[in-house]
């Protein structure tokens, strides 16, 4: 029953499960071989939620992320054995083998950068303009091959603004941060042991389901295609979470974050369900939008934002940004007099040396969970994020297949 | 008159060109800048070679190969602005722009793995493995673009074998070998300031005059496909050699040697001039056959090949490689006799603790330089070894243009 679902692809998904299976089974072996040689290139990190400062080595997403390139190398082909056995001159599909490239072209820049990243500690103005060139090339394949920059308009606004919105240019400028914004907000949603990897793994799996669900629709080939780069992914990302769950053997780095970033924007891009995309981003876009003030240093933000670890109880408290009660500029009062109105921030006022200080906790989702949940274990704080993660992510299925048809007529 | 020559592609080239220039100064002002984050990053090497002994940031060739990278996702769209403008569905030429992204998705691959060696100092299987299957989009390319693997065969062979001869698989091999090849090649004739990024200077600069020569033939696409990622690729190794050049500022590390390696290897085989690439590859092929006793350990290898400094005289001597008389194997004692006959070695014998000992100068083009010229000045070395590639080159052009009329008829 699931072959004649799945139709002519049953064999090369089988194919593509297959070698996800062993790039599982791969990674999860070599990781642990590699922790010697990142120590020694001096990548590690101290895990600042633990009593023993012991080295842990950083960035091995990298591995991860080569895997992924390498089983996807050797992939490739398989979707094309019908034509390539034949190879009648003029015949191949290039406008479908091309988006395989394109999409490998840009996870294996993200890579690369992440890596350069936590290598050499890249400046922000790196970080933002080799993403945005790293999704050129993706972009022209689509302004080649699909180019449809409309969208259906809701209903209620039909009558004012037509059934469709004809976007062109902007549309390629959305799809373009897109990329940015999915690498940067998972990079910024971390800090407790798993996190990283566990929020990917979850959104991952939510786009699997949707995929799967989607795929004797319209748009097969997306999803087709969004199926062949996430089983995989998935492989690599679940053996990395095994050895960074709590407590971490390893770190991931910028690495991880920007290679599942930028696989997450390549399939949404080229498969067309980038609003899907983001519904299963809710946490990482309230994560972003809630750190935005002091992302844009409206409010003052300390190196670190990540739990503090009460040594005492062996729980992880919230972290506070403290600043001079009069010196924070209209902005920045502005938006912590609307997070206080929320309930989403702790407040606290203590004298300290040369007047009042104010302290209020860093705006991250992570902190907002301890407010609500009070100090928790790290390993208990964990669970309770990819719950949510996973509780977003039905959410995002209720909105994509109920609340749409309030908006949109079938 | 130049315009008429290069017909359609004068102005595509000239955007090309502009853009080179434009790279070149961008990494020649950007390198200085990021010495110190190398040096931070543990990346830095001591110049075995020099009095002092102040740490060199290594693996700047990193910083070339993304502005390389950057440069050619700008560029890509430009050669089909034409079909981009009209964009009419189904007629956009998806089997020529493929070979951008294959190309482009093969060097990021290869300036990834070459940082990651630099940082890691990866094994020898996983620097094989890579190339090989980071060579496997671009022969899938090949594979339904061209899939030329016929050999015309010399007249001299003809009687016995026919007008040529159909590899099929074989030369698939052979071409996924030649990107291994290429990017080792580069890297092992190295250890004197300048030379890595000084040969590759002027092969570019010989494949650039290749193209031009040919652009009005019958290979006229892959000509122009060629210079468009020679020009750029040029513009950044210059501005490397710049700062590479003695006394060296920077080092270029494994990154260069692998990225300039591919590079080549890539246009050779997507351009079909892979015969002729090796023609200017002649004396990297020579210190790779020289090597081979070293490299296959038939003849002990120390760490270090690179000539030695004679601190008295502030000149370069050769460097030997010592060895108990008797320990050697007989497929070692063979190629250090057959080297001796054609007075390629220099062998020592001498009393030491515990018996007799042989020392037989490291197996490189550069010692063998040296024990011609006598000791040199590492300047004048690395000038005489340029002098020697540009040599090599003309006799390379030698070959393709007049002594082939030998085997081939026009």
């Amino acid at each position: 029953m699931l072959l004649s679902y799945l139709g002519d692809s049953a064999l090369t998904m089988a194919i593509n499960f297959g070698m996800s299976v062993g790039a599982f089974f791969l990674c999860i072996n070599i990781i642990p071989k590699f922790k010697d040689s990142f120590i020694s290139a001096n990548l590690f990190g101290i895990d600042l939620n633990k009593q023993t400062k012991k080295k842990v080595p950083e960035a091995l997403g990298v591995v991860c992320g080569a895997v992924f390139l390498c089983t996807m190398f050797l992939f490739m082909p398989v979707p094309f054995y019908k034509q390539l056995a034949t190879n009648t001159p003029g015949k191949f599909p290039h406008h479908e083998y091309i988006h395989y490239l394109a999409a490998l072209l840009s996870i294996c820049c993200m890579v690369f950068l992440g890596f350069a990243d936590d290598v050499l500690n890249l400046k922000w103005r790196h970080k933002l303009l080799l993403p945005t060139l790293a999704s050129l090339p993706l972009l022209t394949v689509y302004f080649t091959n699909v180019n449809a920059t409309n969208i259906i308009l809701p209903i209620q606004l039909r009558d004012l603004l037509g059934y469709d919105l004809r976007l062109g240019p902007i549309y390629y400028i959305y799809m373009g941060m897109l990329a940015v914004f999915c690498t940067n907000a998972i990079n910024i949603y971390a800090g407790v042991n798993g996190l990283e990897v566990g929020q990917s793994c979850v959104i991952c799996l939510s786009v699997l389901v949707f995929n799967f669900l989607e795929v004797q629709g319209e748009h097969r080939l997306g999803h087709v295609f969004s199926i062949y780069f996430m089983m995989p992914f998935f492989a690599v990302s679940a053996a990395l979470l095994y050895h960074n769950w709590y407590p971490s053997g390893v770190f991931v780095g910028d690495t991880y974050c920007y290679f599942a970033g930028m696989t997450f924007a390549v399939v949404a891009i080229l498969s067309h369900f980038s609003k899907t995309m983001l519904l299963f981003f809710i946490p990482q876009v309230f994560n972003f939008l809630f750190s935005v003030p002091q992302l844009f240093h409206f409010v003052p933000c300390p190196r670190h934002r990540l739990p503090r670890l009460n040594h005492e109880t062996g729980k992880l408290d919230m972290s506070f940004s403290m600043y001079k009660a009069d010196s924070l500029g209209s902005v920045g009062q502005f938006f912590i007099k609307l997070f206080d109105f929320f309930k989403l921030v702790t407040i606290r006022r203590n004298v300290g040396d040369g007047g009042m200080y104010t302290e209020v906790n860093n705006l991250t989702l992570i902190n907002l969970a301890l407010r609500i949940f009070g100090p928790l274990h790290e390993k208990k704080l964990v669970t309770i994020l990819l719950v949510l993660q996973v509780f977003c992510s039905i959410i995002a299925f209720f909105i994509r297949y109920h609340l749409k048809k309030i908006f949109y007529d079938s």
